[in-house]
């Protein structure tokens, strides 16, 4: 059928999408969401079909940019519109609805048309639903996994490559900003790439940002590496596995997270990573809640990565509260710099000297003690140079000072209402106070917590400080602390033990973790 | 955040959508997908929001026709952005995606929200999958069937309201349009609607619509009812289920349908039946495989019937080739006449003497066989003139002759080539042929079967022709016909053990059938 092409400028997520009118969709036999072949002048694409009445006239066909630029086509000019079937991995997401069972061929034709955005929303949401109720076998996550590395850029650098990541969870986890230095200053190679926040109020590339830029060219990482056996970048602009992104936008909303492990291991694969330490923080405010389920998803990281010719070795770390005392960018980034200073919170330096000990005893480092070498290296403020050295090689300034660091201009100190001793810290709480005061986005807004588990407590005491640039965000970020009580103060444990009503729970609290 | 509203004239199913600009969407602290409070002089809506580097620039709010109609906002004027918490549905959806039950209550908000489309694609396609693969309790089946008949309409009519229905997936399937004349013959009041094809070559909606008009205001449709005991009519207009078309728009693409019970069944309680007879064929090309899926099936329509205070027996029939010889609309219409004037094929007759005489007996009617009561009915002619009131109450000529029916202009027909027996004709390929050649849009489009399974054939043989208007069409059809070979003819039935060869299978069939 030849339409008249109407073009407008709409993304839909860079998917080629075609408006029909009902008419001429039924004389097609067209549905919604069905495929047509579109073509003109010998250009041809496959685009997904939406049904109108009102928008497009009969006659009429409504594209999108997608659409445009592969047809090269203009206002007015006709173009044949054919229905075409779905292509076959459309075939495999329902197989895979229906309970089936993914092959790697068949992943890999998902993978590859997710990434070509040639499936629709539903389809997308459909098949990461199917896969997080019936979960996935070994063999199809590594199916998974490699098609993402395949679909993705694989970076190729010299040296032996080491690397860490955190599965999240634990709001004010400065330990890659710690840990990175202290790894490099030994002399491996830890090219870390890191995700924005998207759930929580700092990904380890927003805290970065705060004392270097983070947003480097593939050439330029090269050169950082280079110089300094290390970087601390974001790793959005190496497309590493360009499916994760389609993925995030279909599980953020739902509050799932099946392709975890396809998400993180394909992304160290293609960095060339030969040996990983994986922090599984677990607490019920954490993404994983109890020990048994972090060893069960230590088993599979360390299955995956024998699979993938990666050594995978997991922390299981305490998660119950936040780690140290800062959260958000700017907070968090002074942390790491106290903390390479000697100067850090206990609980962050003995995680970084415990992962980063797990790391040198993997690679067979100094065959010491490789939890007293992390330390070593920490106190003896080789880490710290090390760190500077990175982030002058990222162009940062290497003098920085602390007094420097954009902590947000307003902020407010919240109290302990009564005596007693601090029973729990909820992480999710916190996250979600941090981020209404204006992080990630604001690098100084954030929380700084003065009291941990176990601390006492007077009435009148300090328990935490709210920062904002915004007066308006700073207000609205403490009613949700008086809202959330996020520091939770008693006499004894034993005067708190109802931990959630049923069905008085509010729903509308969206706590979900979702980082990458 | 302030922010210059940008209408924009499209659709997306009438959702309210915002496009914002990534920068900003950055400083609210939004994703795609959230949801956001748009406000402008006192007049507010939820709506999803977008994001996009490109179409909308900083500043500014692209907006939908579902957004400006409710803000009455102009372009160029200052709209108020703040974000929004999910409805409390998504979390309810959220908690079916991990294994929970829907209460009544929670069954209630989802469809409610499902109905004002406060929900995503990604949101329903999300639950329409968790259903389906977790299937669902008889207690949420009945809560979803209260909560689609309490958000649509409710019709009263007078007298012991009957009905029928088939759930489809037998090709040429005409019982519906013989037996409705046939029961109201009785005295009994059977207000029939029905729908049009989705993915058959034709909808008992489509087939009576050759005969008289089916799309009836409510006010028209008690007029023919008050007259006629009957209607055949398209059940659209009357808006019984409106959360059942945006299921239908999710299930289509996805080749699955969890929703048949609760979706027939709140259609059938809107229009106020006491007594329901449903037709489930079974075979190999039908929706319902095996008796044994059949028997489980019908007792859930029965128990479902029980809990909403309907009479639900089922006749499990034989659809194991397509029923009748016409396929398609107007070549199905003609067929009902045939059988009601008693020239119609043994096994019309058949099925609907069977089902009518099952609701005879529901009912308690003349205390004798219903199936011989219903054949009595047919071969009185007593049905037909019943048929004859309904297409004049209707609006259509009472007069029309089978001559006048709209049989396609162009026809070409297809021979056996070789001497045997037919073994087989199969359902969905029949389907996909009669649709190729124009059905359901085309009335006239379609195939008229001369051997079905167990007759003998001899190579030359007509076994069936297919029609259409239009000449393109019929060759395609005629294309598609030697590629399926639809009607397998063999000297004996031991020639053909092989059903199906994997991996050989073609993914790109779609003969998945769903009909309402």
């Amino acid at each position: 059928m030849k339409l008249t092409a109407m073009p407008i400028d709409f993304e839909t997520g860079g998917k080629p999408i075609v408006i029909l009118n009902k008419e001429d969709a039924e004389s097609l036999g067209l549905h919604s969401s069905d495929r047509v072949r579109l073509k003109h002048n010998g250009n041809q694409i496959i685009a997904i079909v939406d049904i109108t009445t009102k928008f497009a006239t009969s006659g009429h066909a409504v594209i999108n940019n997608e659409v445009v630029l592969k047809l090269k086509t203009k206002v007015g000019e006709k173009i044949d519109v054919e229905p075409a079937g779905a292509p076959e991995s459309v075939m495999f997401v329902r197989e895979k609805i229906r309970g089936g069972r993914l092959t790697h061929e068949k992943s890999r034709a998902i993978i590859e048309d997710v990434v070509e955005k040639h499936l629709s929303d539903i389809e997308l949401s459909a098949f990461v639903t199917a896969l997080n109720v019936y979960g996935m076998s070994m063999h199809e996550i590594e199916g998974i996994t490699r098609a993402m590395i395949a679909t993705g850029k694989t970076i190729k650098l010299p040296g032996k490559i080491v690397d860490k990541h955190g599965v999240g969870g634990c709001a004010g986890d400065t330990t890659s900003m710690v840990l990175v230095p202290t790894i490099a200053a030994s002399g491996l190679t830890i090219p870390k790439t890191s995700s924005r926040a998207i759930t929580s109020p700092a990904g380890t590339a927003d805290k970065m940002e705060v004392l270097a830029p983070v947003e480097l060219q593939l050439v330029d990482i090269k050169r950082v590496i280079r110089k300094t056996n290390a970087c601390l970048v974001w790793g959005g602009t190496l497309e590493l596995a360009p499916a994760d992104d389609a993925f995030i936008k279909i599980e953020y909303p739902l509050g799932i997270d099946p392709l975890l492990l396809p998400s993180i291991m394909s992304k160290k694969k293609a960095m060339g990573s030969k040996y990983l330490v994986i922090d599984i923080p677990i607490g019920r405010g954490a993404k994983v809640k109890t020990v048994g389920s972090a060893v069960i998803l230590a088993n599979d990281f360390i299955e995956l990565g024998k699979r993938l010719k990666i050594d995978v070795a997991c922390g299981v770390t305490y998660g119950e509260q936040p780690l140290g005392q800062g959260i958000g960018p700017a907070l968090e980034a002074r942390e790491a710099l106290l903390t390479l200073q000697g100067k850090g919170p206990p609980d962050v330096v003995e995680k970084v000297t415990y992962l980063g000990g797990i790391l040198f005893e993997m690679v067979g480092k100094n065959n010491v003690d490789g939890k007293k070498y992390a330390m070593r290296l920490l106190k003896s403020g080789k880490a710290h140079k090390k760190m500077l050295q990175i982030i002058e090689a990222q162009g940062g300034n290497p003098k920085v000072r602390l007094s420097d660091l954009p902590i947000g201009k307003n902020s407010v100190d919240v109290l302990a209402d009564k005596t007693g001793k601090v029973l729990w810290v909820k992480n999710g709480e916190v996250a979600t106070i941090a981020r209404e005061a204006g992080a990630p986005k604001d690098k100084g807004a954030g929380m700084f917590l003065y009291k941990k588990v176990g601390d006492s407590v007077k009435k009148g005491d300090k328990l935490f400080t709210i920062y904002s640039d915004n007066v308006h965000k700073l207000n609205s970020a403490l009613k949700l602390a008086k809202q959330y009580e996020p520091t939770v103060v008693a006499k004894r444990l034993e005067d708190k033990m109802l931990l959630e009503k049923v069905p008085e729970k509010i729903h509308h609290k969206k706590l979900f973790m979702l980082e990458r």
